[in-house]
């Protein structure tokens, strides 16, 4: 096959999904759910960050669509937590893609709140998939290093809130914080990037004034 | 396009890959140069664990190609330290593919040795494709937790040697070593699985040792 066949096949699956995306995001509006697309490395702690967040939400009701390839240790931590949750397995598929998000949200049965798509854990591939969100929340995380966002740009270019996750393992590792934001802030000048640490819940309330505030809840 | 067209379009993909990817191990191999597709989360440490296994080679001669989407920060210290590496940035791409490898590989000028491919930081789409290697060495870490085999089985599946980077840090997180074990046994009964610390240099004596004896130096 030629390569110029094979950039018009991926186009063709580029353009389908936005489509769909649109269409979901459409939908969502009218109900009232914010959709948030989670992303982060492997292990960056998406899911601990989403508890986190949740604990505080207080009158807004959280809906949570966990994508892995295989497992689903984070939905039924989720569900134990009184959470609603539900399960997508992608089965070897690197990304969420909308049609699966579509699927997801009607059988989820949500009304207004807010809704949380953990995304697979990947800095490179979810970053060019529309998945129907209202905004992208990026988590990184002091362990990965100082030169995530020169290695991965798109993912931080494309972030509206930018977490440093695992901030109470700072005094073990080395991490160049000032490095880190010059990165960030030459693909991305106004998203709000906040320190956290799942394990003390520092920075999680000003997380939640970010997304309450995006959502005009 | 149909689902059907889709698939069929990937599965060339995949057997263009496989046939430069046969071609370039057998090259390599008539070279007597032993290659190590190098896999892992972006942030595990792969060219930290590789500096310290070039370290005490001895009188193998290390070659690197350093895969990134975009910078070049590891290759300028490979080479700051003597080694001969070149980089390939992927501007998007979320794994290596045998073409860019086979260029790669003509570019560095190697002769008898050890071939270290250091892929994108992903811990999904890499393990999917062949690039000429001879084994697949992952590198996992103790920051990113236990439940990494259960959540990306293909690439502890596919692994010849898996590493447990960052263990200096065990003391300061939740790191369940049985319940990995567990994990990536399910998957793959014969890799070596050696803990490591690129920071004290724990356990790279034995990968080492591995490394040497796979490559039969």
């Amino acid at each position: 096959m030629s390569e110029n066949k094979e950039i018009e096949i991926m186009q063709s699956v580029y353009d389908k999904n936005d489509q769909v995306a649109a269409e979901i995001n459409l939908s969502l509006t009218k109900k009232g759910i914010f959709a948030v697309n989670v992303m982060g490395s492997p292990g960056a702690g998406k899911t601990s960050s989403l508890i986190q967040i949740i604990k505080g939400l207080n009158n807004i009701t959280p809906y949570v669509i966990e994508g892995d390839i295989e497992a689903d240790f984070d939905t039924k931590t989720l569900l134990s937590l009184g959470v609603k949750a539900i399960q997508i397995n992608t089965e070897g598929a690197c990304h969420l893609d909308s049609p699966m998000i579509g699927k997801a949200v009607d059988d989820l049965d949500i009304e207004k709140g807010i809704l949380f798509i953990e995304n697979i854990g990947n800095l490179v591939c979810p970053a060019e998939f529309q998945i129907g969100e209202h905004m992208k929340m990026l988590i990184s995380t002091v362990t990965e290093g100082s030169d995530k966002p020169y290695k991965y740009p798109l993912a931080f270019e494309k972030a509206d809130i930018i977490i440093i996750n695992k901030c109470d393992l700072l005094p073990y590792v080395d991490f160049d914080e000032n490095f880190f934001m010059k990165g960030v802030r030459a693909l991305n000048k106004t998203a709000p990037v906040i320190k956290v640490s799942c394990k003390t819940g520092q920075g999680f309330d000003e997380v939640r004034t970010v997304l309450k505030n995006k959502g005009q809840f």
